[in-house]
């Protein structure tokens, strides 16, 4: 296994960061959806107190993964949490170990920060992920569904009608 | 429909959240899963920079529902988004319109923060639930599921084990 070095994103690191979210829409087949761009990351990633963080992981000097996360919160522990939203790896730079790096990296943070679950969500279809997430310890939630109100939908749950 | 009125919860509320998070617990029979204290509350959701925040509805004088929320991420929006925890009005209290009160304060306050979506998680068997959220506008991500890593699995991940 090829050793990562795993350092936290900087402001001067949006335009590296705007490559891999659309690296990883491209992967996804998504890259309509991307309206994210340098300016915007550096608004909410790069803030004062920013509620969400990134991650990079370098082999040599080489950036060949990332990892976006926030700290969500259990209400029956009354402590935090951390979630992983993307988790993305350069399609040529696979099969090292570097995504398994990633994701210890992001439970020793969790430990560090004395939370009690790390958290992520992942395709139903993508067995070879569920697999690979099982064989390191995560249990599925399967019995929840997430619910969600954007666009016009939340404007009118907003405005009372 | 009795006009709840809402406001930000503050440090002294902490006894407050507590009862609602046991009334919560209790309601779904799990009260042996919680650990939270008053020691617990203020230290996360008081202090000077909290990732998660607390809402109390009042009708007249009296607390009878509370909402524990966050903001998570999207990547490809570079956005924040309100991620509602648990919402929990008073078994006796329901009926009169209080839990939708809330849900609109909190898309309000999504809506004021700029955030790009609204979200929250159901227990798939609780359909009375769902279809009220299905009737607000609100769209299962059924293609998800959320893993969980915590405990012992998450110290072994995090100690390369």
């Amino acid at each position: 296994m090829n050793k990562l070095n795993i350092r936290k994103a900087e402001k001067k690191d949006a335009e590296l960061i705007l490559k891999f979210i659309r690296g990883l829409a491209e992967y996804e087949k998504l890259s309509g959806e991307v309206t994210a761009d340098e300016e915007k990351i550096q608004g909410t990633l790069f803030t004062e107190n920013p509620k969400a963080e990134c991650i990079i992981g370098y082999a040599g000097e080489k950036p060949v993964a990332f990892a976006i996360f926030f700290h969500n919160y259990s209400t029956f522990l009354a402590k935090y949490g951390l979630y992983l939203e993307d988790l993305f790896v350069l399609p040529e730079e696979r099969g090292q170990g570097y995504g398994t790096q990633m994701l210890r990296k992001l439970a020793q943070i969790a430990v560090e920060r004395d939370c009690g679950r790390f958290e992520w969500s992942v395709l139903d279809w993508n067995k070879p992920a569920i697999d690979f997430y099982k064989a390191l310890g995560a249990k599925p939630l399967n019995e929840w569904t997430t619910f969600r109100v954007d666009g016009k939908a939340l404007k009118d749950l907003a405005g009372g009608k």
